[in-house]
């Protein structure tokens, strides 16, 4: 595996492998790259090379098989094994968040949940009960969870990050609307949804003014 | 202004604008293209270009003026006025969206609310009050509401789409772990959180085996 997969490739597997899933749920079992560009919204040659970079998979003429390239595109995720997450906030979000179905494959689980608020610790949060926030360093340690998901208030994410971080957890996918601040090593996905409707906006305005100015 | 931009600098210029607010609210008064790279993750010349695809906004040498720039790309982004919205969906997700503050700047505001649960409709959505999903066509038409929020579970999330696009919604942001089929024309932005977990896992793998393989 070649060592440095640009962020913007990174952005795009977990788009492919959702695309092959549903086709192969279609019994779809070979797919051109110009179909999974187009699905997507891509280029056709920008599929290609992104999958170059994790091997050679499909065949000239034919296409990408779909059964065979899951597997390998979970493998190069990480989604082949169980990763296990620390929700910190139990507020509206925290209860979406435990009552999402959409995590497929329990490739991610819930393991701890955590809030500050004295109303809701000791509450069950489906099979779970929400800890206190004071605890989080011991609990996240001892249980040694890798992932967290942070769904405070934006100005209680910065300290929050912190004791993860303190707890040994690598990876954080942050809902605050805040620049999380934190050491090399460990990853920070942004989930905005204000950057999500801007992005939305956008496109509307580019799809109704394609030609102004 | 140039009649195409890529997907993926759409999805860069939201980011762009929050890194810039951000400055702007530490005092912040000029950016270099390095230092907005640097704290997106991206590489210098791949801001130029993108900020490029606009006009001439940098100067050689000094960088951007942040306070310029920022109702600038507000413009560009078209959140320079307020959209109105939908939600369809008022279970958790739908109750941290309505009470979500990370809404910046009031460019986005969610005007009626909509939900198919007999126990829900009627009952009060923060300022607003649930309506049932079998009126959101007549509802979203007298309103000329144009982007809506799809807050669903994936087997409800089709259907609401179609009655969306029917009453004249022109860009949907859906949190339904599904792949929507909209005609031409209809903007679909989708916030996947496996997809983001798996991107998270992804980066946590790479910083942790970076040269293996």
């Amino acid at each position: 595996m070649k060592p440095t997969i640009p962020k913007t490739v990174a952005h795009r597997l977990p788009l492919y492998l959702r695309r092959l899933e549903s086709l192969d749920a279609d019994g779809v079992e070979t797919v051109s790259s110009h179909d999974l560009a187009r699905s997507l919204g891509l280029k056709d040659a920008q599929v290609r090379k992104d999958l170059a970079y994790f091997g050679t998979f499909g065949r000239p003429g034919v296409g990408y098989p779909v059964r065979e390239l899951i597997p390998k595109l979970r493998a190069i995720l990480g989604t082949d094994r169980t990763w296990r997450l620390a929700l910190v906030g139990f507020g509206n979000l925290g209860h979406a968040l435990v009552s999402y179905r959409g995590f497929r494959r329990k490739a991610f689980k819930i393991e701890a949940v955590f809030d500050a608020d004295l109303a809701k610790i000791g509450h069950r949060a489906g099979d779970l009960v929400v800890q206190d926030i004071a605890d989080l360093v011991t609990q996240v340690r001892r249980l040694q969870i890798p992932l967290a998901i942070l769904a405070l208030p934006a100005e209680a994410a910065q300290a929050a990050a912190d004791e993860l971080v303190r707890a040994g957890v690598v990876g954080i996918l942050n809902f605050a609307p805040v620049t999380l601040d934190v050491p090399a090593g460990v990853a920070v996905i942004n989930v905005d949804l204000t950057v999500c409707l801007e992005e939305l906006a956008f496109h509307v305005r580019m799809a109704r003014a394609p030609a102004s100015g």
